[in-house]
């Protein structure tokens, strides 16, 4: 067994819409494991720096990126990206050195606990130092960030909002999604995780919220259990319902079932494609508002069954 | 069967506490159901301009409208408003001059999707421009705003905030409550509708806070099985629990069932009235806290009793 | 029976972490009642100005904490508070006057209806002018606020970061806690209790995340119905699930229920010593997330297994 090579010699970041329903953590000081995660063509392998490698494993997590960047490994369709640790630790700056010191850069970074804007601040200012000196001084990385606290929680708007103008500018990252970290968030709140996660209503909700109104994906919680498939079912269907766009996974045997409940059905999308046809048909000969399958149907509706088709496009072929 | 009319010359905008529990929706487009509907006695009746006209049926919506506020149409105990299109949509020019070009005025205008200042801005200078022309230059048009994005949500209490400040200048709306548009939320978000609306219900909740913090009414959601009445009636007192004061109807079998949820039971009127009593007797002996079949009574529960008792003064004698 | 009282002269006020589990009104015009709670042994009896006094009772309820505090009480194991009225109702300023012109002066205060920023400005104006004229002019109370209106939630955020803000000047007030007024929170929004609250839920968990990003005790709602103690129960197990930490309790008989909801079970405190010896063999060997029990363990487990533990040696010994 080891690492699947790409022929290619750099591989560009683009910055198309990529779908990631299943986001799959892989600890970095693991070999074997990252090898078996570049067969399992999930939408995204997170290579993890910070919660699943203990401190005297960092190191060893941060020369396996290293060697896996120095080519750049084939892990199918999925994206691959890194989750450094958290600003507060201080440690994300070795994290960073050896993750953006290989041959090719990776296209995305996962940021955990970023409360404050000047977190922000304080982890672009080392990424562009490490950045600038390299010739792709103005790649930009895909960034998906953790909401883990309630302070965090308190200030998202305001935080996402500075992240996003920043971007805008000469910075080296693109904020795509925001993450929800339930175990770190309920330690913080000091809950108690229940069957049904009514503890943690308002903060996914909010998350939500936040992240469509800037067009972010929104990543819902790992459900910790790996042996309860059915359990990780419906709160992965109860999730895509609530507006998340895909979930944090833990294990191999999770994926699949994350992947069919954050992807449109067929029939929903057979539903969201009949739907758009009798809208035209009527809209040509002047009706409004018309029945479809004995529900009044109107603009949003329509426009949930576009967005149905828009996501069934985006989708990989495979799996 | 023909438009009913009022023989007053011109009713003026009276700004008293007018209940919305059942706001009907009626597309403006369709003259019968116009018709149908002056006899409803429906709390509100919203002549449609948006969602429920498609486009090529916009200009007829207009005349209708004009047509009927040729003349003070008689709809008996009702509100008539007039939802207009969406400020982002901009056709919602042609909507305000066809509406206000008439001989009267309508009291009350729902203003869909109002997403920002700069909307809020845009409208009442357009508002104005038409206004100013005519001799009731000062009319006041009561405002019932949409929550139908997440951006909205983000912004509510700063929203509703200005267009209040903006109220008690110079401007020509008084806002008087905010419509939950549950299905463009949905739509926003990404989210599915299911049974109990747990997708919605921080939504809900956030926008019930910022109404009654500012004295404002809150709409509740359409229930779009407009057959399913027993889901309806559910859905309803659910809602009038939580502190909405009112509900989006699309079906005139609907309001009966609104109203009922929306209004206070006469079990609950009568409770109001002797917990008072009880109350007043003991404030006259010295007597603090007491206790009331049962319950602990305290200055609270006497709030919640007196609130009641106006909200059954302010209802329609009939229906 | 009469009260008891403790030899020491002046016992100083100690801002070291104080559990506040069962918080237990005491209608402070009812001398009966106050000579009861001396020996409840609750972790918070609050001498009660506010609401549990009819108005005309409220200058005898001056005078029995005035009477109280003329000695130091002895209410063993159970800090004394006072709620004095809200400084919308103005008469707050008897209620400093009496309270803060004895011999003694108490730890803590609860403060009603804090809604604005203003309002806690002329509270601690009232209160510096009182104070500057007694030798402990730097006396600084513990504070706890309420929650009780639409418009406090809206400004809740700013409003702690105020008052927080103020403490660490030159202020007399130490901001501990938020109390959640659910009665006076349901009238002012128009909502009705219902059994699961769920009327209630954002309320409740924003308030949560409010007080924990400022890291404040959070105090839930009372169960009115005082004979139900298995509603009670469960009320208060949900409670602390969400992340509360106290509730507030109206009768003697509630005290136990609530202190068990709000302290870590025994198999719970002993389930967190297991994990940490667990996690730090782990740690020594060099292995990250590890199994315990069935469930992968991370950082986050770890952290709520220590808050449990750290809770568990702040609880008084005796219960």
């Amino acid at each position: 067994m080891r690492l699947r090579v790409l022929n290619v010699k750099s591989i560009r970041s683009v910055h198309t819409f990529h779908p990631r329903r299943a986001v799959v953590y892989v600890p970095a000081s693991d070999k074997r494991k990252i090898i078996k995660s570049q067969t399992l063509n999930a939408d995204t392998i997170v290579l993890d720096c910070e919660d699943g490698v203990s401190i005297n494993k960092k190191d060893e997590a941060r020369q396996n990126i290293y060697e896996l960047f120095q080519n750049w490994p084939d892990f199918g369709n999925s994206e691959v990206a890194v989750r450094v640790n958290s600003v507060q630790s201080k440690i994300y700056k070795e994290d960073l050195k050896a993750v953006l010191g290989a041959k090719n850069l990776p296209t995305t970074l996962f940021l955990p606990k970023l409360d404050t804007k000047e977190e922000f601040r304080e982890f672009t200012e080392e990424l562009l130092t490490i950045i600038k000196e390299r010739p792709e001084k103005n790649h930009k990385f895909n960034l998906l960030s953790y909401v883990e606290s309630a302070r965090c929680l308190l200030n998202l708007h305001e935080l996402v909002r500075y992240v996003l103008d920043a971007s805008t500018t000469s910075e080296n990252l693109l904020m795509q999604g925001l993450v929800f970290g339930s175990d770190d968030f309920c330690a913080d709140i000091g809950a108690t995780r229940t069957e049904d996660a009514k503890e943690l209503l308002y903060a996914r909700q909010y998350l939500i919220t936040v992240a469509k109104a800037f067009q972010l994906q929104a990543i819902d919680m790992v459900h910790i259990n790996y042996k309860d498939l059915a359990g990780l079912q419906m709160q992965s269907i109860e999730g895509a319902k609530m507006g998340f766009t895909g979930k944090q996974v833990i294990h191999p045997d999770q994926i699949s079932v994350v992947n069919e409940a954050f992807s449109p059905s067929q029939e929903k999308i057979q539903w969201a494609r009949d739907l758009i046809a009798e809208f035209e048909g009527h809209q040509a000969t002047g009706k409004g508002a018309f029945n479809f399958r004995g529900h009044m149907i109107d603009m949003p509706l329509v426009l949930q069954a576009k967005n149905v088709l828009k996501l069934a496009e985006a989708m990989p072929k495979k799996n």
